[in-house]
């Protein structure tokens, strides 16, 4: 790795660590609080923005050697873009939850540090391959979790108006319960929606072997690339 | 993949998304609301209904190459049905819950697709030929599932009547359980209801793990069919 | 599979879908409701008693052939004597919990159809094989139980007396925790309990991922027998 | 196994049995109660110091083979050392909390049998081997739990104040349904804080897999070894 590779990484650091102290400090956005934390973010900012559109240019077709396609379709460039994407959007959304997620969205500037990690790549790599099996995952996630939304929106709707009396509800309760995490902030108590979701519960555990299995694989991958 | 058999699949695509235009438009049943969407349904289903006669027709053993039973014994069949049965079954069933599982399940109309996946195809041929495994561990989840049902039923019912103190009430709180969901709504509070819970939640993990073997399997045999 | 095995196996299935039907009728006691029930399962009871002990004759050393260590040591015979042993408990225990879950083992007779199963068979000789780790996985949880039930005891106690109150509390707190089931009916509120909940459930994990590790190897060896 | 390391085990037994019988007794702190508990305590953990001293100084560079790196690198040199710490911590930590960890961890003196058991050996290697899979999923973990923490302290924060209006709070709900645990006791209800949620919790299934994929390598290894 190259020595700007490792200033950048650890501007990163120090910017994620820059906004847990002005987090502990009590500060609920950038513009109140003390100034510095205001500056050293639009300093970081600018300089991770410079070193993207730097490697764009490094890899686009105005250098001698042509188009590297590999990076423009590698998670590199999702990773450098996510890290200065929220500070930009930061000037155009101006609700306050959407200004939460992109403050929020700071810290996963850690995940520049991919670059630095062999196994990560190999992992990444092997995900990337089975692409067509997590497709298929994700067509079956979709069916069951609308199916689940539609149904529990009939079922339980009429008897629990305030938690599954919308289509939004129900889908969050499918999630929640194919996750298997269940809060039990909602749950069916009627017999045909307890029977609906004793079903989507029996396709979610085979979901999750699905995922399990190609994570697995993943990391199998990488368990012998690094031996 | 042929011209129709597409024409079938964006049909199919078609009926969801106007299913789901009904509903954000609020539209509680099919009678009730603009007859566009009734009329849509009814075309729809009309066609998928045509399609799968003339697939059963053309796999029966009425043309000159004799019977397909691979088609008569294949998931594709199933999925065939299942995207018209419900429209018939609306005509006959009244009830509003019946309704309501009937109209959710266009959703499952979607499972068509399954004709243009190489990848579901390879795995679900895994799954069909680990019909024995899936058959032990159906046979031990239903001896745990009642066993959990009739001793909950027992032992906590006294305590909590209005939850433990039916025979379904009990086995919803064993499925809810054995699949980690734990949803809280109902809980063992005596101590001999703890201790038999323990030994289910135990043995839950068990099959959970048999599940994850058997899904795994499947997807290991699509992963070295696919590369 | 010889006839006199096909019949245990008939009158076993007999007596279950009899006590269930016994149960819907609202039998609370054997000894209340209609006497053909007492009697019905009297006879069955007393049968599958019959069988064993002719078993146990069959392979002890009286026969010729010398002592079958194989059947002794072998998951059957302990489904043949939990298939009997409820019966007669039930004349000796008297309080109502433990009739209750006498009353509900049963259920448990439908394990003699393990004898009928050959991927059974394997699967469980595989788990044997594996005692090992079962043993070493065992011991890890035994410890980690213990850990979280004395820890949380001592640091949740004070703030809950009627939950973490006493060790059986927290204990039954720790394995809900580490199955991942999480009903919610008790969890930390204290700083420095939920620092000690986050070590365990991050341990429950790895502990999970053990048992589905022994599991699936155990239905993998199926699947390569079977095939 | 030489007869003095069997003793360290009996003596490691022996104190874990009297902990819970002191516990039994309703013994709340050790200087409370019958005299004896104390006492015994106190042989205990100078015979388990004085052992440790000894291995310490046998692998250590003073003795003719040079210094045992093998040791001071093992899992075995830190259980050695959990074992006798909270003893000697416990003269110096006077809070409550503190005092109520440091008794509990007398437990974990147990984990002194990984010495005698080669299989926990062979996990325990094979776990090691796997220690950059392992920093991968540490560090995913760690950049999840931060954004999780920070993006629901600001997006369910205001809505609950008294449960997401702490970061701390926030990370122990990100713990909590990242192992899929799910107690309940928090939940997001606004719209942008279920998205945030959602994201995390199919995270995490990865998340999950990726352990469940290095602790079965793991068993897997033993499960070659043994055989």
């Amino acid at each position: 790795m190259k020595w700007h590779e490792k200033g950048i990484l650890i501007l990163v650091l120090y910017s994620v660590v820059m906004f847990f102290v002005e987090l502990s400090l009590g500060g609920q956005n950038s513009l109140s609080g003390p100034r510095f934390f205001l500056w050293s973010e639009r300093a970081v900012a600018s300089i991770l923005t410079l070193e993207m559109a730097l490697r764009f240019w490094y890899h686009s077709p105005h250098t001698a050697k042509g188009t590297d396609r590999a990076y423009f379709e590698s998670p590199e460039m999702v990773f450098d873009i996510v890290a200065v994407l929220p500070f930009w959007l930061g000037f155009v959304i101006t609700n306050p939850e959407g200004l939460a997620v992109v403050r929020s969205m700071r810290v996963l500037r850690l995940l520049k540090f991919y670059r630095a990690s062999p196994v990560a790549h190999i992992v990444m790599d092997s995900l990337i391959s089975q692409r067509k099996k997590i497709r298929l995952v994700s067509a079956v996630v979709t069916i069951t979790v609308l199916f689940a939304g539609v149904s529990m929106y009939h079922l339980e709707g009429p008897a629990h108006p305030e938690t599954f009396g919308t289509m939004w509800g129900s889908v969050w309760w499918a999630v929640v319960t194919m996750t298997t995490v269940g809060y039990g902030d909602m749950s069916p108590t009627t017999f045909p929606g307890q029977c609906v979701a004793i079903l989507i519960m029996i396709t979610s555990i085979g979901i999750i072997g699905a995922l399990i299995s190609i994570v697995s694989s993943a990391f199998q991958a990488a368990g012998d690339a690094v031996k």
